[in-house]
């Protein structure tokens, strides 16, 4: 019964979706849907982001917490836009709610559009919010492990952050390993290894991301 | 709608969870459900506990995961019966679950049965499963913000592991903070400083895990 009705969610929320991605493309806004566990670092990672590329696009931020406006306060000091959405103990955003949170955005003033999900490796993967692509942050100290243990939101990400990378001496992780599961669940998916905390990797980051705005 | 369905699934696994609790104290079996982010370190803390408690009390796990057998192939290692349940990419177990999974299970002859919930801060913390009682495993690289920013996983835990502790160093992570917004969220919750690649605080666990048993 429970899958049945997963499915009808499902399916109501792609056709909230395909709406959503169809009023991007036609403001000429990218969507990135940012996705990883608890702790993975995000909203660090988007810190460091807007930072970079604040003289260059005009970014809008929407952050899904459960409860608190704790990410959302730490993205408004970087003087970006930023709506926040409180799912109420709910573990993933939807369509609808990124669609109701974008009456509150100004859409033919930006150009990229960041979505920082609910920190949770398993539930947003499932969900279509109308995103352009979605991107999958992993810290170095979760394990090397996650992506065979985890492969649908490596699957339905164009992008893994191997984050924390900073700390990977202290830890076991196996980066090759790593490397290797993610491109057999995802042929083609791009890997950066980046540290906020040493900005390690970030101008690649930034490049990328710049890529995709300009396209 | 979601939130009615939601609703009529709580309460049918509730009923569910109702019996197995009643079949567990039948049998003597207590029965710890341990939750936690992907990569805090659920199943490498419960190698250790499983080798330090082997000739006490009469062990039996449970593994949940998405479709993988890699955490109950590395808990066999210990000599300890343990279940696979793979839940087709499902967040969380549920009642349901654990009922079927205890058919291959002696009860008799088993003192502690420890269910490895699936990786994930948010889900498993609304599915009363039938046991005893919750633990949440938090990796210190997760950073503090955590319990403030899931708290209902912490409010349902009666105990909480600070893992990795031996990182410490390496991170902005504030232990008075974190310890502070934990009782805050379960003002009797009780925390442990963990880390089972230097083995620290794991006497202080053991011991309390067996007060638990023995009760």
């Amino acid at each position: 019964m429970e899958i049945k009705l997963m499915r009808n969610i499902l399916g109501a929320n792609d056709e909230i979706a395909a709406q959503n991605r169809k009023i991007f493309a036609e403001r000429g806004v990218i969507v990135m849907n940012l996705m990883g566990s608890p702790g993975s670092g995000k909203t660090t990672l988007l810190e460091k982001t807007l930072t970079r590329l604040a003289d260059k696009i005009k970014i809008a931020v929407i952050e899904g917490d459960l409860f608190t406006a704790k990410d959302a306060e730490r993205i408004e000091q970087a003087g970006v836009d930023v709506i926040q959405i409180n799912t109420a103990g709910g573990c993933h955003l939807d369509a609808s709610m990124i669609q109701k949170a974008c009456v509150s955005l100004n859409l033919d003033a930006i150009d990229l559009l960041i979505v920082e999900n609910v920190g949770n490796l398993v539930c947003p993967a499932e969900f279509d919010i109308g995103e352009n692509f979605k991107a999958v942050v992993l810290s170095i100290t979760e394990g090397d492990d996650k992506p065979l243990k985890y492969p649908l939101i490596f699957k339905e990400s164009e992008v893994t952050l191997l984050n924390k990378i900073d700390l990977l001496p202290f830890t076991n992780f196996n980066l090759q390993s790593a490397r290797e599961d993610l491109t057999t669940i995802h042929p083609t998916i791009k890997i950066f290894e980046t540290s906020c905390t040493k900005d390690t990797g970030l101008d690649d980051w930034e490049a990328w991301l710049l890529g995709k705005v300009a396209r």
